[in-house]
């Protein structure tokens, strides 16, 4: 028989990881809520109407489709069946998909339930997600995304507010992060003012290579994507910006003065500087202007959010995004919102080992089986430790003490309660903490305090 | 344009829906975890192979299947695609499918993990689950399960342990329940002694219509099986079988003299009781011989949880099974699991109106938003609150205040605080309680005093 696996792509969780996962949830919900976020879910199967077309091309391909129930053929033809075209077959056998993301079918939902919905509306949402993507290192075709978006609301405190999340939660998970933050009416306005207007990403691309490969050599790229010599020379001072958030801010405003949407790119900036210094963050907040995640889905503020001790990918990311409900048929319901990536938050807070200690809130205590007599003794003292909160567990068979202890020891269990024909006359019980072996006779009540200190 | 559905069977869960579902699941955990019963999730996509086969043909129709990704058609000849076979041709284009249960993961799991686990290994699962079935009142094709399971132990005392889960999650839920027990042994010594094997679920089926229609009428049906006269002659002790569950193992023990498996099953509810009776249960606990769900699955106890106050099917069950990973290549591996239905309980939990108070842990304090001015007076004071740990919104624009009362009223935020000019001057809040209509002045501290009462 061959040994079962599980698909490409996909993960079993163990308890430990189930722990730390659950430790990254809840971190994350508990800021959601402490900034007045709600919780909503979605079903994981949507209509594959609702999904097609909004993730691209390539995202169309990497959905999840799922065959139609029973006679799946009935809809097709000979004809269309022997022309095997896999796009246009797809649709008669195939009604329904996998989610791909949480942001199309929050959109799908807020259409659906306009009427009972008060707007500003700030929901969370916590579920996995699938992609038929190429599985790598770090990428998974099943991961969970944490997200949380204000629709309903142009004002840019809301931008604040999920900065302040965003520092908080990186705060209380003890990851030294920068969360770095651009405009897409900035990033417009450069190209408007250089006349390039379809080469943002061109544009954005090479300069964030400044670093990496210099001034002259993202100058010769730039010039490789056809860019003219005379816009090149007009974007010197952007690639080579630097200085404090406000000192690139100033120099932006001169070189954007004759646009008026880059100018507002850079009043949006300054607004949200503003009221961040009202209650400073822990973590670095920095202008980033090659930030151009997503570019032709958001419309105004970016942000990306990378840890600084680990070299990884962007760990949370971003921004407001215009007409969210459009393509149901809802317009005017722009939004902002930011994702954090718990699948990559899990590598650095294990490469840092920044969990909490006592994280594992498994089995306090194992009560170990010498027999029926004994069992009937001891039982009855489990049953009072549980109902005063306190996880136990007995071993179910009268098994080899050996045994029993590697079960203690294996499961990370720290107190093994043992009683015998001995503690059952004195009705005590044998207590062995497992970390130093020490082992002290006691009642009931007396176990109990052990095992709450 | 069509407005936006979801599929047929599948749910979305408002922010007041997941506040009730979370405290369903969150109430069964802290069950599970008391019992030392530790989390783990599988995948929601499986290889058919691992689930195929695993539910029965009816099962196997019932399976979602996922659409292999790019040219699906590429593994089938034209010939086969006339042919129009579609179990033959799913098995050509689909690989994979979605999870039906989580008995059959988890005993993929345990196979794929067996050099890590020690064994007897308690786990519990808490997911969704999906099943192509006809969708109905109370039945969904995307719905959650939340199993306990030991496996690897075949002490009665996780019987004892799983029944002592059942009654304390209802003693919690304040669901009045009666929790009924059987033993499939039990079943095939009936059916041993009056020679009739093959006709145990006729059996059962035929008794459990005892109350509702008559001795008489249940011999009928009896007979209409193809059950000779003699052996429902020999069943009439059982039909009626009545007074406490020792009375009624009294009867079944002189019945089933003839039965080695029919006494094993007494024995082992004998010792279900005498342990059930160190620590009695709230709710009653009743052997049923007409329990009989699952009967091919089962191979010694057998659960269900009924409630007594609302007509609803079961809201739990479960039982002891041989040979979980049997299929799986790992053979002598035998388990005992209970699986509550979260749905079911939900249904029930608003019928009885059994939700606690100020389960919503939502928004705490509101506070209004009037202008420029004000907003940074407030924003650091909002700040110091949520530092504290209490959940606190600002409304994002300046909207008139009635909208923004409004806003708190919808979203059942408790108090409202508005500053303005006066406030600014004089360095004070004006805090606002909702349910009354009250308002004080105060600081910044006091109004964390208010909040926290």
């Amino acid at each position: 028989m061959q040994k079962p696996t599980i698909p490409q792509g996909t993960r079993d969780f163990s308890p430990e990881e189930m722990t730390k996962r659950d430790y990254i949830f809840d971190t994350i919900r508990a800021v959601f809520r402490l900034y007045g976020f709600k919780p909503i879910e979605t079903p994981a199967v949507e209509n594959l109407s609702t999904l097609m077309g909004k993730y691209g091309e390539e995202g169309d391909k990497l959905l999840f489709k799922i065959l139609n129930s029973g006679d799946f053929l009935n809809k097709t033809t000979d004809d269309e069946l022997l022309l095997r075209n896999p796009v246009r077959l797809m649709n008669k056998i195939s009604e329904k998909g996998l989610r791909y993301d949480l942001t199309v079918p929050f959109a799908r939902f807020v259409v659906m339930r306009r009427n009972e919905i008060t707007f500003p509306f700030r929901r969370y949402q916590i579920q996995p997600v699938w992609r038929a993507d190429r599985p790598q290192k770090g990428r998974y075709r099943e991961f969970y995304q944490c997200d949380a978006d204000v629709v309903g609301s142009d004002s840019l405190l809301n931008e604040v507010e999920l900065i302040q999340m965003m520092d908080e939660v990186f705060k209380r998970f003890g990851i030294r992060v920068c969360i770095k933050i651009n405009n897409r009416k900035i990033l417009s306005g450069i190209a408007e003012i250089i006349g390039e207007a379809d080469k943002i990403t061109d544009i954005t691309v090479a300069i964030d290579k400044f670093d990496k490969i210099g001034l002259e050599k993202v100058n010769e790229e730039l010039a490789s994507k056809g860019i003219a010599a005379e816009a090149i020379e007009q974007l010197q001072p952007i690639i080579g910006l630097s200085g404090s958030n406000r000192e690139k801010l100033k120099t932006l405003k001169i070189l954007l003065k004759a646009s008026e949407i880059g100018l507002q790119g850079v009043k949006e900036i300054e607004t949200i500087l503003d009221k961040i210094e009202l209650t400073p963050l822990v973590s670095a907040l920095d202008l980033d202007l090659t930030l151009a995640r997503g570019l032709n889905y958001y419309t105004g503020a970016i942000f990306e959010v990378k840890a600084l001790d680990v070299a990884i990918g962007s760990i949370t990311g971003g921004g407001r995004y215009d007409n969210l409900t459009g393509v149901f048929g809802m317009p005017g319901v722009s939004g902002v919102g930011i994702s954090f990536g718990a699948d990559r938050i899990f590598d650095v807070l294990n490469q840092l080992n920044l969990y909490p200690e006592n994280l594992i809130r498994q089995t306090q205590v194992l009560f170990t089986n010498f027999g029926e007599k004994e069992e009937n003794y001891v039982f009855p003292i489990l049953m009072q430790l549980r109902k005063k909160g306190i996880r136990c567990e007995i071993y179910p068979e009268a098994a080899k003490l050996k045994k029993q202890l590697s079960y203690a020891d294996n499961n990370q269990i720290p107190v093994v309660v043992m009683a015998g024909e001995n503690e059952i006359t004195t009705e005590k019980l044998t207590v062995k903490k497992m970390s130093t072996g020490e082992q002290v006779q006691c009642t009931a009540e007396e176990l109990c305090k052990i095992v709450s200190s």
